[in-house]
C-alpha cells in the first residue's frame, strides 16, 4: 500500500494535482489551465487526465480535494462560482469512483490552504489559527484547538464576509461592508480606478518615469495594484492602505472572537508585503487593547502555490487534526 | 461518592452557589451579595461561608465555578474588572484545598451561561452555537462540533469585541467601536441621555402619561432603558435599535467566521424583546446572503439566572464536551 496520496486543487484559472507524501513533500505536481467556459463533461475529462498523468497506475493511500466553494460537504457536489460548467456536479464521488477502495474527501479552497499552512507552513506549532487567502475573493479556514472547525455546514472560516464597514460597499454575498467587498483584488482595483488609477502608470512622481516592461499588459487587477503601489504609486499606496485597515479589522474581530494565537495571510494581494501588513498592523494593534487578544501575529503564508496541494493531503495524511465527519 | 457537583458562580454583584445534579437539575441554590468593596480576604470568607452552606459535610462530585474575567486560565488566578479585592487571586486553588481530591475547575463566567445554554438550554441539540450575554458587558462563549472552544488562552467567545463601527466609541479593552462599546447597558444609557432621554419619564406621548410605579427609583441604566422602550419612550426605543444594530452585524460577523447553527441572547437587555430582537434581526438579514449564513437562528436564552451555575457545573458533569485542559 502506497503511503502518497493524491491531491487535487480545483480552481477558476488552473487545475492541479500532485502525489503528496507523508511528511507534505509534494511530489510529480502538474498543472492545466481550467478549460475556459467547459461543460460539466468537458471539465471533468481535463481533470481525469490530469489525475491520471500525476498518478498513472500507481496506488494511493486515498484523494484528498479542495475546490472553490460553495458546496455541499462532506458529499462534494461543487458548484464553483467562477466554474459556470459545475452545478452541483458530484466531484467527490466521481473521484471516489475513479480511486475505488481509498477515502475520498474534500474541502473548500481557502480551508486547504489554511490546513497546510497549519500542518507545514507559517502556522506550524499553533494550536489556534486563522488562515486567510487575498485575492480574486478573500476566504479562509479556521483552526482551533489544534482541530479544523469545520462548522454546521463545512463552511467556518469565511473571514471575508465578517463586516468591516457596516454602510460600505455591497458585496456578491449579498451583504453590505463585507471584509470582501473591501478587500478582494477586483473590488480594491475598481475602487482605484475611481480615484484615478492609471494600470501600469505610476503617478506620484514629480518626474516622467520611464514605463516598466508590465506597462503594456497591465488591466485593473489586485496583483497590478501591488506591483504599482510597490513602484510608489500614490493612489495604489492609498487602496493598499484601505485594503489593509479592511483586513485589520476583520482580523481584530476575528481574534477577540477565537483567542487566536497567529493568524497566516497569502494570495495575490499579500505579495504587496509591507505595503499591505504596515496599515493592516497598524489597524489591528488599535483595535485590539485585552491581554490577549494582544498575543496574536500576523505572518505572511509561507507555502505558496503548493499550499492548496498539501492541505487537500493533510485531509487523508493528518485526519485526526483536519477531518472530522465520518466517511 | 456524590453524583452531585458543586457549582459557584462569581459575580461583581452577587455571589451564588448550588449543588448541582447529574442532569443539570439545580439544588440547594443560595446567594449573597458581593461584599461591596471587600478586600481578598474579606471576599473569600464570604465565599467560604456560602459553600459551606450549599454543600455542608456531603461529599461533592467536583467543583465548578464561573468567574468574571479577565483570569488567568486554567489555572484559575482571577482578577475580575469589578472586584478589585481580588487580583490574581488564586481562586480554583482555593476551592481545590477546600474541597481536597476531586477536580475543581474554572472558566469565565460568559462561558459558563453559554455552557448551560448549550447543555440544558436553548441551545440544546446544536453542535455549532454562540452564547451570548448582553447586559453591564456583552459576553459569550463559543461551541463548536459540540465542544467548547477555548482558543489560546481561554478567551474565546468574546463577541463583546467585535468591531462593529469601526470609528465608533472608545471601548474600556482599549479598542474602538467593539460591540461593547456601543450596546453594553451603561454605554447604551449613557447614550440615551445624551440624546435626551429622562430615565423613568416616558416621552414621545402628545398626551401626559401617569408616572408608572418605578419612576421614583429610576436610573439611567440598561434595565431602565428596556422599560422606559417597552412603555414606548422613543429614545429608549431608538437606543434599543442602536443595539440591535450592533448586536445583528457582530452575529453577522461570527456568523460567517463560525458557521453557527444558533445565536442564544440573554442577560438584562434581552429583557427589552422584541424591541431589541427586531432591529436585530433585521440588520442580521440584511448583512447574510450566502445560504449557510442565512440558515442561523438567534433566539433568546432560556435559563434565567441560574444559567452560570449550569454552566459551571457542566464543567464536570459533561467534561467531554466542555472541558478541555488536563486538570
Amino acid at each position: 500500500m502506497s503511503e502518497s496520496v493524491l491531491a487535487v486543487d480545483i480552481g477558476g484559472t488552473k487545475f492541479a494535482a500532485a502525489l503528496v507524501g507523508p511528511g507534505g513533500d509534494v511530489q510529480a505536481a502538474e498543472r492545466v489551465a481550467t478549460p475556459p467556459g467547459g461543460d460539466a463533461a468537458t471539465l471533468w475529462k481535463a481533470l481525469d487526465e490530469l489525475v491520471s498523468a500525476v498518478a498513472g497506475d500507481r496506488p494511493v493511500a486515498g484523494v484528498g480535494i479542495g475546490c472553490g466553494g460553495p458546496m455541499s460537504w462532506p458529499d462534494g457536489a461543487v458548484s464553483p462560482l467562477n466554474m459556470p460548467g459545475w452545478r452541483a456536479f458530484p466531484l467527490r464521488d466521481r473521484l471516489a469512483a475513479r480511486f475505488p477502495g481509498v477515502p475520498v474527501r474534500i474541502h473548500n479552497d481557502a480551508v486547504c490552504v489554511a490546513v497546510a499552512e497549519h500542518w507545514r507552513g507559517a502556522g506550524r506549532g499553533s494550536a489556534n489559527m486563522l488562515g486567510m487567502v487575498v485575492s480574486t475573493g478573500v476566504g479562509g479556514g479556521l483552526v482551533l484547538g489544534d482541530r479544523l472547525i469545520d462548522g454546521g455546514s463545512g463552511n467556518a472560516g469565511h473571514i471575508g464576509h465578517i463586516v468591516v464597514d457596516p454602510d460600505g460597499p455591497a458585496c456578491g454575498c449579498g451583504g453590505r461592508g463585507c471584509l470582501e467587498a473591501v478587500a478582494r483584488g477586483p473590488g480594491l482595483a475598481a475602487w482605484a480606478v475611481e480615484q484615478g488609477w492609471i494600470p501600469g502608470r505610476v503617478a506620484g512622481s514629480a518626474a516622467p518615469v520611464p514605463a516598466p516592461a508590465y506597462v503594456e499588459a497591465a488591466t485593473a487587477t489586485g496583483r497590478q495594484l501591488a506591483l504599482d503601489a510597490a513602484a510608489g504609486d500614490a493612489t495604489a499606496l492609498a487602496a493598499m492602505g484601505r485594503a489593509g485597515r479592511a483586513l485589520g479589522l476583520a482580523i481584530a474581530s476575528a481574534t477577540h472572537l477565537c483567542d487566536l494565537d497567529v493568524v497566516t495571510v497569502g494570495g495575490g494581494l499579500s505579495q504587496a508585503g509591507p505595503l499591505l501588513f504596515g496599515p493592516m498592523e497598524e489597524t489591528l494593534r488599535a483595535h485590539v487593547g485585552l491581554d490577549f487578544a494582544r498575543r496574536v501575529r500576523v505572518v505572511p503564508a509561507s507555502l505558496g502555490q503548493d499550499a492548496g496541494l498539501v492541505g487537500a493531503a493533510a485531509l487523508i495524511l493528518a485526519a485526526d487534526r483536519y477531518w472530522s465527519p465520518r466517511d
